[in-house]
């Protein structure tokens, strides 16, 4: 079957491989219908991991059962599926607690037990989605269920990751109906967060970003009011709109986050000098109020080759403690447990209460993948979500 | 009235002052009968703070009502009552939600509106209770009612602060019966947490310190396994001692923590020149498991002129955030709102389910003051907690 | 002043009374604006309550302040305010776990000490608010501060009660994003739950009445189903429209419900022959599936002279709770504490998140009040909600 | 192999039956070393259910893993396991979010997907545990692992059902520490419930029954004050002892309650002419303060043919609702997710927190079943808790 398989820094070729078949009882194989580049591929595709060449990519992936093993009771071919993009054995400590996204029994070789993923470098021993067919380990746990036909399919291809994991940085905040949010990023996870937060009734939406398009859609489809942070300081514009610092707080930016104190050459151009990996962090700090709490889906990694100084290289970021103590600041961290929001988030497209394809910018065939990984890269304008059909 | 009065770094004097009187239709005045010094007033006694002299210290504070303003409508003369650290409004956003520890009302000049405290610096315009007597502000709200007589005046008077404070460390964990849980310092914050912890059902405390009396008291009172620090790095005992990470942690150390990696000269004296003011953090990090929570009660400050190096004189710490993120761990901080906690406290103490007073080493008349707080200063072995009474 | 003084069975009269004056340190004087006839009011006006001619009605209150006490710290004269219906210390054991609803120190000759309302029989001595004057007692802490001048007038005066009462329907259901719920009752309360549940991002929503101009309103302003009873037995409506039983229900209807089983002699006509106290919870019990919850915020009472036989006088009703039990719900009753939610749906009125005014079907000037009492009370179509100014 | 076989009303016989296999890859099958007999089996034993005879008993069980299927990954021959009564897959929306005595998938046929049991009538297809062998259906999720040996084999034996059972109670009360507590019943479950109120800190605890040997366990063991209900109106007699309502409170007796208004012929008989299966539920009602809590875990059922009266035996109570409302309580009912809390309990347990095995009062061979089920059900004085080994 054709896949996407990474060749190396900056490289990915559509290759035959080999289909994958039942290895378990439990397992099912499915037809992908519908699988995303994500920005962590990126991480991968920029050779910024530890990922060796061979790797078949894509953790966010939706298709069509087509075959299930003997432990399996509640799928059956031809049923439409979803998946997290965690892997997770569904009865582990973790698990039965709903931390899905750190399920200690599919993992074992992490520095952490930190859950498995599909495609992904030390996320487990699975073979990313962005491919003809997948093999779904603990098939009954790690399936969401979708209604027959092809309705909502680029809404649900966002419940693998996207969607539930912009969610959960609004319920890492603990946000409540009427509060006021800033979100930090407007990204694929940030608009989802926005958009989240407009879904749970916040009163008033903060979006910041620096690129104007995607500042657009979340004032657009979020509500937001959009913050651009080259134009000053972020916390000090949110806190002039909004008449102080606002009660809850997200990042969706992560790590690799611009300082806005630092110079731009040219504002269109995404430049590594211009990181700082704790800028956003303790912007959030400052814009957030004393007793607010702040939901971090940003990643922050405890190895960043690529960091601008030891210290953060090593995961070791200077922040702003003093200050988040004195405002007795609490706060939520890590990668989303996918199972915790999908299916609610699923019956509130069913419902059309939810559209999150607001979000998808491209949908197009598997054999361009190489093509858009690199418009993705390039960050090229308009380049928002890409949806791959095999 | 007598009353003890701040001169300057490491020197306090008992002086006549002012009675105080109603000065508001909610205050009340009472006559002390215990009041206690806390750890943090050493910070003004060393002459680490903006405070001036002529302050009256004291912040614990507990006695009987000798008079009412007119808008008090539930104390009479004769109640006998303990009072929070914390002044509070009750009516404001963060009071009515709970957070009283933040009051908005009680001190607008601080750089946080960061609630109020009694004789303390920063913490907004109230006199001090190692005194005679004490005005309390909005006396219905923040008095907490005590049986009639003197019994249980010794663990009572520890219902102002340090009790509720470590108890807060255990709930901003989100400690759960059952659970393991560490708890960073053995001091009298330190000890209320490992005891709370107990209280709670937790299945396994350990106890982190370096002073082997303190650590005997957490074995003794509070069933936990003592860790000292000194021979060797504590996550790591904790980890052997527990078969891996624990579920949660309690920081009641804050930033004048003692890093074990430095050389001690001579390892009963306490020396600055030891101090990392992360380093707890991080160990906290290391010791508990990913999903796991941490309470943060040591307090952490957003300016320090005694910090080793210029990034943490500002609060900023270098703290490994790519671990913690990768572990998923949620963290809060602040200081306690005791009101959240005093009332159900009391009457454990009342019905004999609690018994704090163990940690109450000296019980002296008011005039010994000032050499209590040297010997307190001086870490004095055996100088655990010490009550004043006038 | 002019007010709405309660004359006996059935009548109300305009009347020259007595000014409030402050009598507390801690009252406020308000001038009232806005005030509201309430659906609870007519138990007292139809002459099912121990209520005595003299009473002054109005327990929905805003309006601006005229004068303080010397006790009151963040009020002055000419604050634009509005009141929760409930009268609370904001210092009790119950004020301060936020069961404003349940004050003990405001009304000390219940058969309960139930809280305090405002011109309500058997809720405390406070004189209602149908007036052009009103007396505020704890002011600081039962006021909620309003933007200046007259905008959102409407939705504002709903914050006092019928607005948070219906969300707190939904919150006593723990409703959650993106689940099915259930509203018995389309009267204000029921709209405002249904509204409630609309913001909150329910999947769907249910709303069930037998009034098609309310059926009507649910279904344009709340994205509610509707469902008349009065076509058949609603659980079963319920099941067929959601595929099986849903995941919440609220209770916005009490002990006065009309049973579906009961032949109507006349649709249009309120019957009391065809009462069933306990109808409406049975069918909630029904409706909802196992594990699911119920908010009761419908009103039922401990003793009712008018109830269809001996056991219901007594306010014991025959519930369906081994059925209850074998589903394993879980339900919450009781007024609504307002002060718990009326701070966060103000602020998502101002942003024009939430706009509840699309219930008032009248405003006219307090003199119209004995009229409008006897429209309201013969519900008559389109007498949805009655604002009165003066 | 040996099996309690059930022969018809008041009878049991121990006969060879077939031994279990593994019939589906995630089964396992395991020899039980320890097995108990539960005061629900004796609903059947009294011929007071559908049971058809043949049927095995057991629910509470625990043993040696002998074999394990394919699609089993985290046991081995020789781990020793305990059973949650409860049969679960740890898949379906109910599982996932904890409610894992309610799973849909195991139990098809009930009048309500009410979950799985082993060994009992209406919960599906399960085979009991007393016997030599059980086979343990989603043995992965459904297994809870114990240390290796024989070591707390009575305390971990009541792992399956009776401290979970207690322990639910008191969540479902939302029990916190320094609360005052009302438990209902001190047979097994209400004297877990009442010692779990104990390892949770509860300050003040009553625990009412006629039975003076029980009572006197609560006390013991408990910290309880023994409340006898022969002596007085139970509600009156606590309020008495307290000074008050309690804040919170368990019914662990159920719809066979005795009401004390019945003159009993003789004390020491226990006469079904005595029971008002609502009288617990208004006790508590009655027992508990406004905004309250009440955890409900004895049994009520939607169908009880010997029931006192055509209502009651319908399922429907006569409940005073018109005081709960009034109160404001919140109730929660069902039967015990013994995952919720298997593995905390089990850890307090092997670090010494917890010993419940005060409760078991025999520990027989199970020939010796048809004679300890005989003096079970007449309720003799001193068979508290019996333990069965093959």
């Amino acid at each position: 079957m054709k896949a996407v398989v990474y060749q190396g820094e900056h490289e990915v070729a559509v290759e035959e491989v080999d289909e994958p078949k039942i290895e378990n009882p439990n397992d099912a194989v499915i037809d992908i219908t519908t699988t995303a580049i994500c920005g962590s591929d990126l991480h991968m595709y920029e050779g910024r991991t530890d990922a060796d060449p061979g790797i078949v990519f894509g953790h966010e992936n939706m298709g069509i059962v087509e075959e299930v093993g003997d432990g399996v009771t509640t799928l059956s071919e031809g049923d439409r599926i979803v998946l997290p993009f965690n892997v997770a054995c569904g009865f582990c400590r973790n698990c039965e607690a709903g931390y899905t996204g750190f399920c200690i029994n599919v993992n074992k070789t992490g520095s952490v037990p930190a859950g498995g993923a599909y495609g992904y470098v030390g996320m487990g021993p699975y073979q990313g989605g962005q491919a003809e067919k997948l093999r779904v380990p603990f098939a009954d746990f790690n399936a969401l269920q979708l209604p027959e036909g092809d309705e909502h399919e680029n809404s649900f291809a966002l419940l693998a990751d996207i969607f539930p994991t912009g969610w959960h940085g609004t319920r890492l905040a603990d946000l409540q109906p009427g509060e006021s949010v800033v979100v930090f990023g407007a990204g694929p996870v940030g608009l989802m967060a926005a958009y989240s937060a407009k879904l749970q009734g916040a009163a008033e939406i903060y979006s910041v970003d620096r690129v104007p398009s995607r500042l657009d859609l979340a004032s657009e489809y979020c509500d937001a009011t959009p913050i651009n942070f080259e134009e000053g300081d972020p916390a000090e514009q949110v806190r002039n709109a909004h008449g102080g610092e606002v009660d809850k707080g997200v990042d969706a930016v992560g790590y690799q986050a611009i300082d806005p104190a630092t110079e731009a050459q040219d504002k269109d151009e995404y430049s590594p000098a211009r990181e700082n990996p704790a800028v956003v962090l303790n912007q959030l700090i400052d814009t957030v109020r004393p007793t607010g709490r702040l939901g971090i889906v940003g990643l922050y990694v405890p190895s960043d080759p690529g960091a601008p100084d030891e210290m953060s290289a090593a995961g070791r970021l200077g922040i702003d403690f003093g200050k988040l103590f004195e405002k007795g600041q609490r706060l939520g961290t890590g990668q989303c447990d996918v199972k915790r929001y999908n299916r609610r988030l699923r019956d509130m497209i069913i419902e059309g209460r939810a559209d999150p394809s607001f979000l998808v910018s491209h949908r197009v065939n598997i054999e361009d993948a190489p093509e858009m990984y690199e418009a993705f890269d390039n960050r090229e304008e308009g380049v928002t979500k890409v949806l791959l059909e095999p």
